[in-house]
């Protein structure tokens, strides 16, 4: 029986596109289902009752929440697939999580900050961006990507938030290739790679759409 | 040549117990250093500049950061030694992973949360405290530990929290064992294991601990 393989996401989040793009990478057919969050499905609600968030991913009936989790139940599910995701050296390994962890604590929430606040807290919020981001491209150094020579999982878990500069950018003003020119010419080849670049959300859709939210929550 | 392990940590830390338990359960002999948070070590800075938190786990040198990433590396880097944390099946890791992740999200916040705060605002962390404890032990079932016979990584993930019960229950006024009897029981149980028993710190202790702070704070 073939893998049924059903994702649960909105077109916007930079935590779907990093599912989309695993999936996207291994060659995993799956169907999207796209998710309003102002009236969400039984069936999300069903799948991730604990935090009633997208994106899930549903594989044969079963499924699996939160973005990291879920990059790493599709590298492991179909390890026979290339490429894998996480180095084999353990302490490969432990870096890309600390790392990855550190997109979702730092670059996530800074980010959110960038567009949702202004004056004192905003000059903050974009020193911490700036810096998360310079720690970021530190550990890249002169590598291609974050797995080295291979595309992997740190790589998946921050190009999503690409499709977000422009928004970013245009709210703090700020200027990412200006202070950050190598993770920028990462994000570049990053989006060579079909599986990023029909993964992630349209820059300038991204930033309609947070147009949208800062009206709806009286930012704009 | 043998392995050099270091852990820099802090006595009462719940993050810092998990490292302890995962390097028991292998039987890693290592050398622990307390560290002051009011006057971090220059080691400590220098392991985990991003972060400059406990628990660091140095290996031959190199630093691991953030508590479940270095149990999933202790897991992975002495892989020969039983016994494994996470299982082998890609779905039952994944659940371990969430609800681990959860922990942190849920119990570590509203544990704080119920020495923290007071009216309106405590009486919202007992609910969610609660919730979030009934929910591991809906997840727990009638299984000996989370990782089924087997004492695993939401079991290293969670169990440290025990530490902290006497002191959130003695400000929240809940009593865990009247809402989550199986969860308790469950607690009991891996007490009995030498590598809790003796990584845990003394629920007494953890409560005068938190005395202190909620003086030097002004919540007391």
């Amino acid at each position: 029986m073939a893998d049924e393989v059903i994702l649960l996401d909105v077109e916007y989040s930079m935590f779907g596109m990093r599912a989309r793009i695993a999936l996207a990478e291994k060659g995993i057919e799956y169907e999207y289902r796209e998710e309003n969050l102002a009236d969400k499905s039984p069936l999300l609600l069903e799948m991730n009752p604990v935090h009633k968030k997208i994106p899930v991913l549903i594989h044969n009936g079963k499924p699996v929440c939160e973005s990291l989790v879920i990059v790493q139940y599709i590298d492991e599910a179909w390890k026979d697939k290339s490429p894998n995701f996480l180095p084999s050296d353990p302490y490969a390994r432990a870096k890309a999580r600390f790392w990855a962890d550190f997109v979702d604590k730092k670059v996530y929430e800074s980010g959110r900050r960038l567009w949702t606040t202004r004056g004192e807290e905003l000059e903050t919020a974009k020193k911490d961006m700036i810096d998360a981001l310079k720690l970021l491209e530190a550990e890249l150094g002169d590598d291609s990507y974050f797995g080295g020579d291979n595309f992997g999982f740190l790589d998946i878990a921050l190009i999503t938030f690409y499709s977000w500069f422009h928004a970013y950018e245009y709210y703090s003003k700020l200027s990412f290739e200006d202070h950050c020119p190598k993770l920028i010419a990462w994000a570049k080849r990053c989006m060579e790679k079909e599986s990023v670049s029909k993964s992630l959300a349209d820059q300038n859709k991204v930033y309609e759409f947070v147009l949208l939210l800062r009206k709806k929550f009286g930012t704009g």
